[in-house]
């Protein structure tokens, strides 16, 4: 349930689920971040309580062949060939009485409790809202590319662009609504957007990262210690 | 003059002038990170010292009123109030007889020479190629935000966008013309594209990272000693 800190959704007594996505199908042999140990414990393990600040449940969605250890949640499931099917996959274990979907990368381990709270209390902005996602400027110029070329083809104008992070937080119905065609999408707010439903933005957290190389992984250890 | 391992630019003799940007005006009481110790050495006497792989010359522009240090650059001169107008004001001592000229933060110090050897063979595709930037995919989703209404408007597609690092590689001729007019700009190719003229990608290099928090410190000397 909701902590009665972030607003009438919590004195409602909304019902708060996490799924926490940690590799599908593709992924048996791979990704190998996600579950090493980052100052001792295991990223995943990490990624899970992170989502325990806001959610009542955690549904982990698993490489195949890994599902034996839960890292803690409450249910385990394998994952599918994309993110969003593995999404899927862990939506369909959701409890129909959860009001709210919370959706975390595994590799994003240092996600905080603020930063799910910010998400979870973007949500009541309105009967409107469907979504909510967490992101940051983007610091570098970006450029859209001739790929067959190797020419650049513009600058892409990035005075209103954000680089997304996780958590991002659903109302239930439209999440599952959103994924009900088993489309794939980048992440799960571009599936809610093709709704025409609004998604709220609330500033990320650049400690935020998302663990993708060795280097990674001692960076987040520095930001641990630190 | 550009070594032999790059090419006909190289056999032809083409001197290499780099520019070396380290802040400028606005820039007096910030920005320390550019000046902070990395294992050992200023970063941006690293800037410095990278360019010299390819580099007959360098141009250091540094922020109005720290101009006594020169960190081993040949030139010194003091910034604008704008990324571009400190290039500009680097470029005016770039002697005439360069033929490509180098442009590159201060705040990269990690970019090797082999980065530096690819922009340069890159600028050598043919006459109307004036400029050649390095780029690593995008690892983050990127949307559009409504800035004043706080939400979503799009999610950018990112299968043909790049994260643009420096060096950027340019002819002479062509750089200056695309700074006669005085115009601002997120990077130096952007006005050399404004001119119609063709800009070539190569692909950077993760490693290559822009210092600017603290902990970006930690994670280069990680990536020094790794």
């Amino acid at each position: 349930v909701l902590s009665d800190a972030t607003g009438p959704l919590a004195r409602a007594g909304t019902v708060v689920w996490a799924v926490v996505v940690a590799g599908g199908a593709g992924a048996r042999f791979g990704h190998p971040k996600q579950f090493a140990l980052l100052a001792g414990r295991p990223v995943v393990e990490r990624s899970v309580t992170a989502c325990r600040s806001v959610a009542a449940g955690v549904v982990l969605v698993l490489p195949e062949g890994r599902l034996e250890q839960g890292y803690g949640a409450d249910i385990v499931v394998a994952g599918g060939s994309s993110r969003s099917e593995s999404v899927r996959h862990g939506l369909a274990e959701v409890p129909f009485d959860a009001g709210i979907v919370v959706v975390h990368d595994a590799a994003r381990p240092l996600a905080g409790p603020a930063l799910f709270a910010s998400v979870l209390a973007a949500l009541e902005h309105g009967p409107s809202v469907g979504g909510a996602v967490c992101g940051i400027p983007v610091p570098d110029t970006l450029k859209r590319v001739d790929l067959i070329a190797g020419t650049v083809s513009g600058t892409v104008d990035r005075s209103d662009v954000i680089a997304v992070q996780t958590p991002q937080a659903f109302r239930a119905d439209v999440l599952r609504r959103a994924h009900a065609a088993g489309v794939d999408a980048t992440d799960d707010a571009a599936l809610v957007e093709a709704l025409g439903t609004t998604v709220r933005v609330v500033p990320g957290d650049p400690r935020n990262i998302k663990l993708t190389t060795p280097a990674d992984l001692v960076y987040a250890e520095h930001l641990l210690g630190g």
